[in-house]
């Protein structure tokens, strides 16, 4: 199908990898693109200005957390998410299942995304919610039938039910460009039988996912994409049943779901089989990406878009994005811990020749005490920051793909590390 | 003395209170004017151009919580406040007195700045830190001597002392453009004899502190202007004594510090007992004291700044200044409380005719939502839209002594609650 203010055009190809103009009735999406995270219709710590002066194009929000509050139907009283966070950019938001089976299977088996989210937290969102509260440790908190999926809130304990047509419909008063279709995320721990049955599953929810978009319509005046989610955990034929599947549906867009293995070559090899048996023309989205190394490896492998909230829980931790330390030494994870002693008074910016509010304004000495005082402007300035980093990284990327320099760059930044 | 740079400028007086321009080397201030608290090199939750556009002229500054994280001397390496906290207008700090004593006779007494302070408090500032990690209950955390008083950190225990010319040395590196002479704040339990005893020793204090400063020179390439501090208690004779001890000393300026007593009526009646003995030509700085009804009767007994949390502290409580309720109701403290359940769905800003950031592009559901999801986002539009509120206020009482209705815009402001 063709939704009215869309438009996804490639304009250039190098092996798998595309540069390309997602059009959406909020404005362009230059890809590939990083997606920043605002679960709970907020990018944590700065408003929007500061998300859009940072270079982020579009937000990631969370179905689960704003059906719970403040409620689908306050959003689209208010005009939908766009007026109502006042982001006038594209928006994308996910379908509630990912955080609802981290509420179950995730926190059972204490894993998370990729295996590495603490236990007990509910997975992939940028929140510090946690469960304890309203339920026993190892005590699920979801139940998952075929018609439906029924869920106690994090919040308190209340009782909830999602289908794949409900999970639509809170997505339609929501009112983001791009929605995702209901699936169940399965943990790394699921074994293949259970796997199998649960991707079937989604692709099940798929169907009906598709049927109540084409039979709805949209709330708030502008069309909206719907895209299909792949699922399959790290089984090859399993995930490439589920490209197949979800590829061949009428979706708009394609999103890459689910664990990603308990490695990152697990993550390589599940795009690896994948991505060859989607559709061409249609954006692709992977869900919960977002550390530096694994933006090159998605790009590489056609990812256009992918969201992840490590940039930004980051930089509430402290961690501020850096190409190299001080002396020129590779760090694996790109970051610089400010809290440490020797930045105490440094009078230089978290990165030299950084063009962020943070790094034109404020001394590392300055940032260290606020986050040695936990004084919320830390988390604003390093959020700022991290989100300029990563903006910046993929317009170099798209660089890059313009010039046919792609690998170079990525050897540039990853070869240190190897 | 006069200082270089610095010049205050009466251009109206209407029985006590005064229109006037404080210029410093950091710009000028209109006043009368509302200083707002960046305890710890920042205002919360918001960036110096956020302070700035909501109309905030000078900042207030802590030594206390400076010189314990994160030194004076990182601060001063740095280039001092201005530029360590990239606010390059005027800043006026503290000498560290009021929370040292905080920590002391308040906390013993179980009482703060009027009496209302929670027990454990550090008064007076913007901070949540509390003692109990470092004293027992009713421990005192201070001894005072003639010579010094010794205290123990709020944040570690670990001891220190302040002396009046330390207290000096340590303001000279942090290089506000006014900073205050070293006083004892004593406690509204504290008796006549106590407190005779401990102003005499304010006064004697308060030649040491101006004796170092006129030995003592700038650090940062610009003069500073040197406040004396008035203290008494809430005892008549006390407090006349120690306006024209202080007012008969060289200060550039004068504070009116101390606790003001144990009512609203108290505080007024200190201020019109003190402030005939104070010379006209100097700037005179209410300190701790920013309520709305409170500003009225400060500017009218000729108080030209003054400085309080409450605008930034309730902001963080989810209270939002509004000048009625919706209804036309009157609010005794001017405040909306946006946690509640009728605001859920509401589309309106704050207050219909504020121009702020936040009114211009906020609803009220949206900041109900932040608040209630406990996101930083909502202490930083709820902290610009209280400072506007307040400046704006502040404007508008300029305004009115320049055209001779200050007593009706607070018949206006005030009427109803009588």
């Amino acid at each position: 199908m063709k939704q009215p203010g869309f438009a996804f055009e490639i304009h250039k190809e190098r092996g798998a990898a595309r540069l390309a103009t997602y059009t959406t009735p909020h404005g362009q999406i230059k890809t590939p693109a990083f997606v920043a995270v605002g679960t709970q219709a907020t990018v944590k710590s700065v408003t929007p200005e500061m998300v859009r002066t940072a270079g982020i194009q579009v937000l990631f929000c969370n179905t689960y957390h704003l059906y719970l509050r403040p409620g689908a139907e306050v959003v689209a009283k208010l005009g939908g998410l766009h007026r109502f966070m006042q982001w006038d950019g594209p928006i994308l938001t996910d379908s509630g299942g990912f955080q609802v089976f981290s509420l179950g299977a995730a926190i059972e088996h204490g894993v998370g995304k990729i295996a590495n989210i603490f236990p007990g937290e509910v997975g992939g969102v940028e929140s510090d919610t946690k469960r304890g509260k309203v339920a026993r440790p190892g005590e699920s908190m979801v139940k998952v039938e075929e018609e439906q999926v029924l869920f106690k809130s994090h919040l308190d304990g209340s009782q909830h039910l999602f289908t794949p047509e409900k999970s639509i419909a809170i997505q339609r008063a929501l009112g983001a460009d791009m929605i995702l279709a209901f699936d169940e995320c399965t943990s790394p721990l699921h074994d293949a039988t259970y796997t199998r049955q649960s991707c079937h599953r989604t692709h099940r929810w798929a169907e009906r996912s598709l049927r109540y978009f084409q039979e709805s319509t949209p709330q708030h005046g502008y069309a909206q994409t719907l895209y299909g989610i792949i699922q399959g955990g790290a089984f090859r034929d399993i995930r490439v049943e589920s490209a197949q599947v979800i590829g061949g549906m009428d979706f708009d867009g394609i999103a890459i779901g689910g664990n990603l293995g308990k490695t990152k070559q697990d993550m390589h090899a599940i795009l690896d089989w994948s991505m060859p048996h989607l559709p061409r023309e249609k954006p692709r989205h992977l869900l919960g990406i977002g550390d530096i190394p694994d933006i090159f490896e998605a790009v590489e492998r056609g990812c256009d878009t992918f969201d992840c909230v490590a940039p930004t829980r980051m930089a509430r931790n402290g961690g501020l994005h850096v190409r190299v330390d001080d002396d020129g030494t590779p760090l694996p994870k790109f970051r610089l811990n400010l809290r440490n002693a020797r930045f105490k008074a440094d009078p230089r910016p978290v990165m030299e020749d950084c063009i962020c509010y943070t790094c034109q304004k404020y001394s590392r000495a300055y940032l260290r005490h606020l986050i040695h005082a936990d004084e919320m402007l830390a988390y604003t300035l390093a959020t700022i920051h991290n989100l300029h980093f990563i903006a910046t990284l993929c317009a170099d990327i798209r660089q890059a793909l313009r010039n046919d320099t792609f690998q170079a760059m990525k050897a540039a930044w990853l070869g240190p590390l190897l």
